[in-house]
């Protein structure tokens, strides 16, 4: 496992397993004597928390981070700074019946290989989604530094299924709107897509189904300049961290793919004068240039895949006797996981940046 | 600049500007006593090289690379490997009037802010795609040692604009046919997309235009078990290094974006037993599982945005006196890059693969 | 700070502060499958606490990590394995007087400068001794998976100020005599050394003074051929875990500072055929001969100053109201770290020798 | 191998092999926008070429860097900035005869084992002295760049074999003292001690044998606030790059090894007030506290063992054969290498204290 990320001078580990007694988090090289609000840190990661209303896992997340180091006096003391979440709901049984049979779309076959059968399965061991809860803690204490230095950063639910949101938009983002979708019940843009996507998720657990999505996510208020070319410029980073999300299968800055259908004379931002800020009129880059912020708004979506655990029967094999078999996956999961990965994306984001800026 | 990437114990150094003397790499942890084939590098290398047909710039790229490190007696001596590629075909005439002009989707504001005026611009300096061919060198270093364990990539052009090719077989992919694609003029699979792309890229050259396009790469051989989760999972090293290629906006492995909007029972793909071999009757994971290899070819698409250098006038700014102005982009430059970055993107696929292996 | 080390593949992150909550480590990329005696990472832990005959402080330090992730079974999951350790005994209030006071030959005033003002300096903080809990943690585990590849460790007290014990024999050191020095009470080879020194500790204790002293390491049944030059050779590696030990000053391999006066005809090692084995019929390379391991025992020491916190008034300043002072340094400290230090340098020697094995 | 450090954002690949084509560095991650003085490069360089009067050996290296990137218009770029040395000189049969026969003292069969018989044993390969050279240009872009930061280093041969030179003045030493050691013919404070020296190594030379020395190294400028404990202080760095210059076999920091056998009274820097600057009397810890700079000179010794290759006939083995043999080492051979090895000690520094200045 390589669970601890090098960026620059930061570093993060994230550490434990579904059905251990601990998860955590041990961020590294954090500016000193930033202030720390616990009790925003609290509500950003509510936002990845389980809803109680069917659209998630039942599964009951109260999940509160005790930091143990690096943070003194309300703020942070420039050393390491540790959090451990406690795993308090762990219905181990469960997952009991499943450690020999590959559950299709999971870790389940490939952890068994590379780990020689020592990993911890259960739920997923260290590749459930659950170990997502520390990235976002660690995302969230960036945020609010970055924060002090006018940076804002959001994401919302660019598609669920075939329903679609509104886009952010990529020239006239701002923090506001940043803000206002993390205030609705699903975060979306359009006060429309939140039922429509509701009733997909509603419709998908009805079925014994699940459903992917996108997510778009947006910062504004990076300086132009920030960034490290060739291999660490912003796209590298983000991208490295984005993949260490369970189920993101694709990701796309600015214009993204659909700039491989354009011809240059559309693609291209032209550079104008605002003022005495250098600016551009449109925004395909996504506010990167060469790996390099240009000052315009950050903005990326990333593919999630639909949950694996489904619970109609699949085929199989078990890997263990090396036969056929079939899978009835049992357990509390989420029909969707895409509103609960938002949070997620945003963190990486957030660390991301913050790893450029200390 | 982090011109520098660690993966695992491997290590790649890209130096160079476009107009510098010289431009070369340095990979280090390579695995002693490999022999390399010369003409078998070159051979890879002359894939990137531009064509004379028109459909690429007129600059004369003859690149022989020297290995003056690393290599003797025909094989790898496990150190450091340097090669050298002297950049012969200078004409930074042509770009001398560009420097106060931001050309509009390339890094020379982004890279003069960060840079504080004092980066080479010429022909995009460090930011030119010139730099993807100690990349390319790596990559086919990389290849030849991969291909003594069984292990084979290719790509070939996904798209250009909105003429599209056929798509690898996910699951029946094989070394014949990644190799085939590589006999081709353009690299495709299908035979007639060959001709409909080389009509696109000629109209736009014809209106001073460029377009982009979408490489698909695979590679077969790659046992279960390869990948560092979290977050140095397969996905998130071939990200970094792809990211590190110019013009790539977008990256998604497997059935990637399509994934999201797919339900779970379609997008899983289910586990069987082939004799004694672990399969997938399907492979929307395209080959990867948690960040692991499961065994399946290995696929993924990256697309790669219009060329920003179109020769019709664009408005733009003065960024160092702050006004507003037309530029007008002369020099030698692709129409469209996609086809020589076909062996870009494979490139860095290899490295990644390798950076599992030593 | 960095408290994260990467090491290869390996990576370890220590956390914590002298009077926060918990410390802890994370160490990541252990191999998977490897058993743990969990009574037998006490005991190596129990070798760092402090004894209670007044030799060292007199702070009760029952030091029991408590693994949250990365183990599962009885066996390493190949996961990120962290420890906690609760910090139960926190007399704060011993410290509250020294904050503006710089202790000499501490890093109250370096660390002040550097973390301006925010860093916790109760105790140390992030820089006491404390810290080296969770290192030894990491050690011990190490010890046990290199113990099954056949490689044994271990320290003894080389010196304390003038007192000096026997040295390792640097050609027939072996397990058993690496492992009867820890039975001791202190742990040295030379019976008589152990009243010698612990008269000499009595003594700086009475005069509220304090002492140092050298301790040597080593280690058999290493390979021939571990190593990865130029900078990551055995001796950088061992050099820069060994630093991040409070109070090390220095560190030699082999002969050492004492080959600097040899002639080359005595230094060098001539080599031999010992059957079918090449060995070597002195030993002051130390094992090591161009950063890389060559089958003959490891050795090395490190210099060990003495503790700062001595009683007796010493001349200082208020570093935050810029003007001259005298402190008295209260509280529990050893007037002698070194036998407790023995087991850290043996930790970080464990720890870079896994760091080339996983 | 590992020819590439991290230090923070700074890193370093040196390549190439003694009887190869060329050797060279890549420095990334330089500010940008730095004046460098191409003939004070030399003439850093010049420090570590051989004498021509017998001291050292008679090769001749007139080794003139060529930068080939990162360097414009007088300027670093920013970017990776590589420059490549040719060597001219390679009287490769000189080493024919070594092969299968291990040099004691030499990496000959450490490397061999390492890289199955693939490395290029010529001259030492990678492991030769020369791959110091590369070091030494890194080392003298560094320093030119920390004077401009108000930062000067220095070293200077403390001993050779039994004769001593004076010490730095670890309280009041300034940048003259650093620079005026550069202008002698041997690197020494105390006149006297040139001879001495000379005297010594004439002598081994003429005995066909070799010996050791002591180097000292200091820097004064620094402010109070650099490194980044626990693992990256100043001492781990230092170190790291320290032990990659071949025959470094030990290195202490202040008083280092003998701080272990002084009282804590004796030791400790006591603090006092210099106008508004906090100021230690003496200089014990030589300038680190806690792996931070404290404002005073720092401090630091490296221990250099005698050159392995003695003209003598040695006992050793053929270590493809298996069997005892006799060696008698040819070629052109420093009878003392400490010389030549100030310059890459105190390269090693600049290196090391620009990591945490970029």
């Amino acid at each position: 496992m390589s669970s601890t990320i090098k960026l620059g001078n930061l570093s993060l580990s994230v550490f434990g397993e579904s059905h251990g007694p601990a998860i955590g988090a041990v961020i590294d090289h954090l500016p000193a004597g930033e202030e720390l609000n616990f009790d925003k840190i609290l509500e950003f990661m509510a936002r990845r928390a389980p809803k109680k209303d069917g659209t998630s896992t039942m599964r009951s997340e109260a999940d509160t981070p005790e930091i143990i180091s690096g943070f003194f006096d309300g703020k942070t003391t420039g050393e390491a700074l540790c959090a451990v979440i406690k795993n308090n709901d762990q219905h181990s049984k469960d997952y009991s019946s499943i450690s020999e049979f590959a559950r299709p779309g999971h870790a389940d076959y490939t952890g068994y290989v590379k780990y020689k059968g020592a990993n911890d399965l259960r739920g997923g061991g260290h590749f459930s989604g659950r170990l997502t809860a520390p990235l976002v803690f660690a995302g969230a204490v960036c945020s609010q530094i970055l924060e002090k230095r006018g940076i804002e950063t959001g994401a919302h639910i660019y598609s669920i299924g075939k329903e679609k949101d509104a886009s952010f938009d990529p020239v006239n983002l701002n923090a506001e709107q940043l803000n206002s979708v993390k205030k609705r019940y699903l975060p979306v843009i359009d006060g429309t897509a939140d039922e429509r996507m509701r009733n997909v998720i509603k419709s998908v657990r009805e079925n014994q189904d699940s459903v992917g999505g996108i997510i778009e996510c947006g910062a504004v208020g990076i300086e132009c300049g920030i960034g490290e070319p060739i291999f660490d410029g912003l796209e590298n980073r983000i991208a490295q961290l984005v993949f260490g999300i369970p189920a993101v299968k694709g990701i796309e800055f600015g214009a993204g793919f659909a700039a491989a259908s354009l011809f240059g004379s559309e693609n291209n931002d032209e550079f104008y004068m605002d003022g005495n800020t250098v600016k551009t009129r449109t925004n395909n880059a996504g506010g990167i240039l060469g790996g390099i912020s240009n000052g315009m708004p950050l903005i990326f979506r990333a593919a999630i895949k639909p949950t694996p655990s489904v619970s109609r029967p699949q085929n199989t094999v078990n890997f263990i006797k090396k036969e056929n078999a079939v899978i009835e996956v049992k357990g509390r999961h989420d029909p969707c996981i895409v509103p609960r990965a938002v949070p997620c994306i945003e963190a990486a984001l957030n660390i991301a940046i913050m790893s450029f800026l200390c």
